[in-house]
């Protein structure tokens, strides 16, 4: 299964791939999409979008996952930010899913605990997926720690599902 | 000149194709892309990203225009406003040119004052269009409305530039 976690921003887009094999769990690559403020709206969501379009077919992406919006935010960094996880959105169109997870989600699911630290979830994707450093920017870990939460969200309720079908054999 | 306006919106999408002919503005046709709010937001995108694609091709557009956003509304407006923009625009992409327009512009150009009601942009879109009624729903006024302003802002600038052309020779 492989998966595309992705941290959306107009500035700065953080994508991660990260592959299960079995229990196992690891990064095939990652990176950073960054936009110049200069240039129009157009350019720069087009850039965020063809550049996650040639990550989806490189790697022959299955799922993504995108990470959703900490609402606290004022209204004109929440439009930027919609803008580029509209364009972002749009580049998965054609995958079978697009997963969607709050930041307490994604911080519950990584570290335990929704108030967990920048630095906590950086080493917690870097121990789940057997890196010898922490992915950086912290767009890239954060990348890495959406498609993290898909897959133990894909586990858990594969799981579920197991267990319910052998409670109605 | 074929000028596709926008007012974007991930419930509705209102659109407009106007055309100037010499001093003549007319409108060729316009509408309301609709989604499901029980739908996927990735499937909501692609609807309003994929009408806006057609719209370009069957009607050759050369030059869009979409209205800004009102920064007063809240940071979840904003930010579901913002992915529909994200979409709207990244339709555009293809075009010369996306040129975005703040609602007070698009008053100001159309009625002459930034606190025009919704009924006086309608009925000067209505004139200055040449139709028998005022376009419906709202959105498609309004879209109607922003490819005016764009049409009225590049005369403008086009007589600037003549008039520039003139005091220099």
């Amino acid at each position: 299964m492989v998966i595309l976690g992705i941290d959306p921003g107009l500035k700065h887009t953080g994508w991660a791939i990260v592959e299960a094999c079995g229990s196992v769990c690891q990064a095939r690559a990652y990176g950073c999409i960054d936009t110049v403020a200069r240039e129009s709206t157009a350019t720069r969501l087009a850039t965020i979008h063809d550049a996650l379009r040639e990550v989806i077919e490189r790697y022959a992406v299955q799922e993504a996952a995108i990470e959703d919006i900490y609402f606290g935010a004022n209204a004109r960094s929440a439009f930027a930010l919609g803008q580029a996880r509209g364009a972002a959105i749009l580049a998965c169109a054609d995958l079978r899913e697009v997963a969607e997870y709050p930041p307490a989600t994604i911080k519950s699911a990584i570290v335990g605990g929704g108030n967990a630290t920048k630095e906590q979830v950086g080493y917690m994707v870097q121990m789940a997926l057997g890196l010898d450093h922490v992915p950086t920017p912290d767009h890239c870990s954060d990348a890495c720690a959406v498609a993290l939460t898909h897959l133990y969200m894909r586990t858990k309720s594969e799981r579920i599902g197991r267990a319910e079908r052998r409670a109605c054999a």
